[in-house]
């Protein structure tokens, strides 16, 4: 299962792309690549957008990932920028769309909670976590393409687990 | 000049083409077309953001207008619908930047006030003056390409505005 995580931010937009072997005995999560789209903030909204969503593109196409993980919604904001973050998270769920690619959401307590085991674990937590799982040396730069590589666990994470339940069924 | 309104909302997203012949004497106002794409509420966000995109990437390619004039953001909402809305403006933005025209952006004031007369103008007042300015027997339906319309009329007003003192400061 190889899997593409987006973080949507009005800056940066990170990404991250994570594989793991499920025939495998002990299956273990393996690092593609991860990194950050970075918008100038200069250019024109319409610009912006039309950046990330030939980079998310080109990318999903690259790494061609059976699922695209990205954040729900977070409403820590005013309605100005949740308008602007809304607009960067349309074009990246247009990306996969585009592309075929299914789209699985997750609830930020539900990432926290995959990667550092607690819904409230702060940002430095999750970042040393996904380094860990991954056994990279340290996070990658930015915050924001450790972000999305922790979307990409939290799906795996919850995949498994539905297969785990779905084969406990089975064998009933 | 040939302007495509855009009027984008998280169950209708409606567009309105405007046409006007600035050689003309007496330039008047021309009806292209107007609609709606409506959104099946069911579909998940991805799809009817990909459907929205689709949709108006045809548009702009089949009536190949100069500019496409979109709505500023409006912040009667919470944070919830800005980034409903945020995501449909984002993909309706991307586009047009794809097809490589100008964009526009008026706040409602502008647009009330271009189309009535003043920006404090009510929705059925809007849709009158629409439909009377493009000679037609009534505003189109639903009322978001009549919204629609009259962001392209808006955009018109302002590009002719400019023009005039453009050819004033010339002729100084």
């Amino acid at each position: 299962m190889r899997v593409f995580g987006v973080d949507c931010g009005t800056e940066f937009t990170g990404y991250g792309v994570v594989e793991v072997d499920e025939a495998a005995r002990t299956p273990r999560l393996r690092y593609l690549c991860a990194g950050a789209v970075r918008l100038a903030k200069k250019d024109h909204t319409a610009v912006r957008l039309a950046q990330i969503y030939a980079e998310l593109t080109a990318l999903i196409e690259l790494w061609r990932p059976e699922t695209v993980a990205i954040e729900e919604v977070f409403f820590s904001a005013n309605a100005k920028s949740a308008l602007k973050l809304g607009q960067v998270r349309g074009v990246a769920l247009l990306a996969a769309a585009n592309c075929g690619v299914e789209i699985a959401e997750y609830a930020p307590l539900k990432i926290k909670n995959a990667v550092v085991g607690h819904g409230l674990a702060a940002k430095e937590q999750v970042q040393f976590m996904v380094a860990r799982l991954l056994e990279l040396e340290r996070a990658p730069e930015p915050a924001d393409a450790a972000d999305a590589l922790a979307i990409a666990i939290c799906h795996i994470h919850h995949a498994q687990t539905a297969e785990a339940i779905t084969a406990g069924t089975v064998r009933r």
